[in-house]
């Protein structure tokens, strides 16, 4: 049994311990009974206290934003509408069902979704905004840095704001800002300032001590002047101190431009220190995804990043190169959430055909495991995430197929693994890689 | 973020929690994610902490009693043999499933029943006896106060119970007792005695300082003497004091009579704290009932409630006028588990088809979101309330429609809802309509 085990029936201190910049899934772990639905998902202690080695190669292919909605009344979803015939014929072969990344009714942004899918709780593991923006720049952050989100803003002669964005500066500006920026030095912390497009921009800080419990310094309203980032808890004072530094500094540095004057801080957050798939499960695992945000994720879960991919193409060719080794392969594929979040059905619905005539290579690898799913729903009629639950399938030796014939929403719907966690989803492929063993006597 | 959110992390301490009489949700919330369902039940801060402004009303039409059996094996239930095209209709046109109020093989009362639907923990805001038989009175309960369900009882010369009801006195007899107890006073505590039905009465206590733990008079077997009011905490010592006080005065005021010559207490309680759900989700909830007991849990959660409605004609009058005002409209309709509890498949049918002939009129007011559902099921051919999982369907422009083409307990087990916590219900009410942000970045 892992570490981790130990401390079943301790409970989650809550909200306070997300903050802290040193908590690990183990203090969050409690008995399962005090829940409703314990029969549906397991801790993944429980999985982990179960881990056997097994020479087997496990796959998990996201389609992000999987899930969709009907264009117009009766008619199919983007899944249902797109040829997928080799999605299909897997679904025929496989058992499917509905992944619940958080729960009915709450959508999912891609940490969640993504932590979730890992065998993460998406609850416990959720990344706040400034640390997950910076992975979505391709930043690395390590344990005990601390991200945040900015805003460039223009505040007038009295010191108030009168745009929260500045006018929606352009990127280019932005980037000439931030050059600037990155010349502040407060000592005892580093700091990186990074552009993120239009006003948005992210800073680092590394150094000892940080804490992420200080007051966000944007009002959230125009017409009266900038918060202060003042500690929200006694070890925040430190924090504290250096970002009224950073503001100062920010201020002698651009205080003279227009519109973009100052900034903005809000969403203070460091990684989570999640315990690695190797750790918790033995395995080998990397990530074949071609955004920074999916590979930053991929790396909070320990696992190996191959750089450089830029359509699915090159992540199958590279997936045939890392198959020896490695065991377990995130490949992720983001054109459905991206078409989904344009509005455009026809498009996410080519989207995913596009991953589904690449599905023969990938099963030319011969994988023990293979579960296909998306993190979360993207319907282009809402043109945004949403709280549908998401198609899933699963294809192994071990699997008992349903009657289901093909992949789609109302297919998985009539699956035989019902609506389910996709916390879930890790240790059902561990099960079916036969790298769990009997749990009791 | 609401004030009850605040607590997140605190957890539960159990039972004896819920026998006290100052306990308010926020106590008992914690994070659901510590918890294995947590792909179907999220805890009520994690939609809270998520709420958003829209202008969408929502409808949740709750059947009581609705889910049902077969009279004969082979055959349909209630609701299955009940023409119902309109609710048929809704069936094809949302999303359905079986809604779990409780848990597996857990038989609801009417208290958690509701609380679920309306989006609580049904075990954590569980409502005690004493104050659920007030709230079937109409009697209005406050903060502090203390609902004691009386029997009357026959004592022999030695003061031994002989019969712990009385010989079910008629209810004008108990009626004249009660009007004789109501001339009781004990000092700093107001007491109103109310007659309930036959043996059995109600009493509430108003006061400061009122604590439900006191152990129940009623000795649950004849004998032997009643049991004496102690206190079971230090805290409970003056409502013990209080009640000796009350159980003199009642053997002084009606100790000559015969056969009700005095009363056995149980079921201490008041009311739980709860938010409402205007501070839980920004709605402006109303109540349509027309029986007590639901216009009395609607005040539980906060919401306004609409008096002096006694058919469903009033109920959907009264909705089209309440319509503007409000946005989220609870409407009860009590027949269909009434009429299970005589044991009439046939008028339960019938029941059910009073509501659906409604329906149009409903659908006319053009709601954004609607589901209907029962609080419970109420087989005629068991005659009580049961633990089966009860229909319910979602009506809504981003529900996915599912296969199912009819409203019935075998159509709903078929939908791509499956079998799901009556807690969701409110997270998927509020998600449809748009009152939810996305969770996490």
């Amino acid at each position: 049994m892992a570490p981790g085990c130990e401390v079943l029936g301790r409970v989650r201190t809550g909200l306070a311990r997300l903050e802290g910049s040193r908590w690990g899934l183990g203090s969050q772990i409690m008995w399962k009974t005090d829940c409703p639905a314990s029969s549906h998902l397991v801790d993944s202690c429980l999985p982990q206290s179960l881990v056997q080695p097994a020479a087997t190669k496990l796959v998990l292919l996201v389609l992000d934003g999987l899930g969709g909605l009907p264009r117009e009344p009766g008619g199919p979803t983007e899944l249902e509408a797109a040829e997928t015939p080799n999605l299909d014929r897997l679904a025929a072969e496989g058992q499917v069902g509905l992944s619940q990344p958080v729960g009915l009714g709450i959508t999912p942004g891609s940490g969640p979704g993504h932590l979730a899918l890992f065998g993460y709780d998406p609850v416990a593991s959720n990344i706040g905004r400034g640390a997950l923006s910076a992975l979505g720049l391709g930043l690395r952050l390590e344990a005990g840095d601390l991200g945040v989100r900015l805003n460039f803003c223009t505040l007038d002669d009295q010191g108030v704001v009168v745009d929260r964005r500045a006018g929606r500066i352009d990127t280019q500006i932005n980037q000439a800002l931030v050059a600037r920026l990155n010349g502040i030095e407060v000592p005892g912390v580093e700091l990186a300032f990074a552009t993120e497009s239009q006003h948005r921009a992210v800073l680092i800080m590394r150094g000892a001590y940080l804490s992420p419990a200080v007051q966000e310094t944007d009002p959230q309203a125009v017409g009266v002047p900038p918060l202060e980032p003042e500690p929200l808890t006694a070890t925040a004072q430190h924090t504290s101190a250096v970002l009224r530094l950073v503001t100062e500094a920010v201020r002698d540095c651009i205080g003279g431009e227009s519109p973009a004057n100052f900034v903005l801080m809000r969403g203070y957050a460091g990684l989570p220190e999640l315990e690695s798939l190797n750790s918790l499960y033995g395995l080998q695992a990397v990530c074949l995804a071609t955004y920074p945000m999916y590979k930053g994720l991929a790396r909070v879960a320990g696992m190996a990043v191959v750089d450089g991919l830029h359509s699915v193409d090159n992540q199958m060719t590279t997936l045939a190169t890392v198959w020896d080794e490695h065991d377990y392969f995130f490949i992720h594929h983001k054109a459905p959430d991206a078409r989904g979040e344009d509005g455009g059905f026809d498009a996410k619905a080519a989207a995913i055909e596009e991953m589904d005539r690449r599905v023969p290579d990938l099963m030319a690898l011969g994988p023990d495991v293979l579960a296909v799913t998306g993190d979360h729903s993207t319907p282009s009629t809402l043109r945004q995430h949403s709280w549908h639950p998401v198609p899933c399938l699963f294809r192994a030796g071990s699997v008992l197929p349903d009657t289901v014939e093909s992949f789609g929403e109302r297919a998985c719907g009539q699956g035989s693994l019902g609506v389910f966690p996709a916390q879930s989803i890790m240790p059902l492929m561990l099960a079916h890689g036969g790298r769990l063993q009997k749990f009791g006597a």
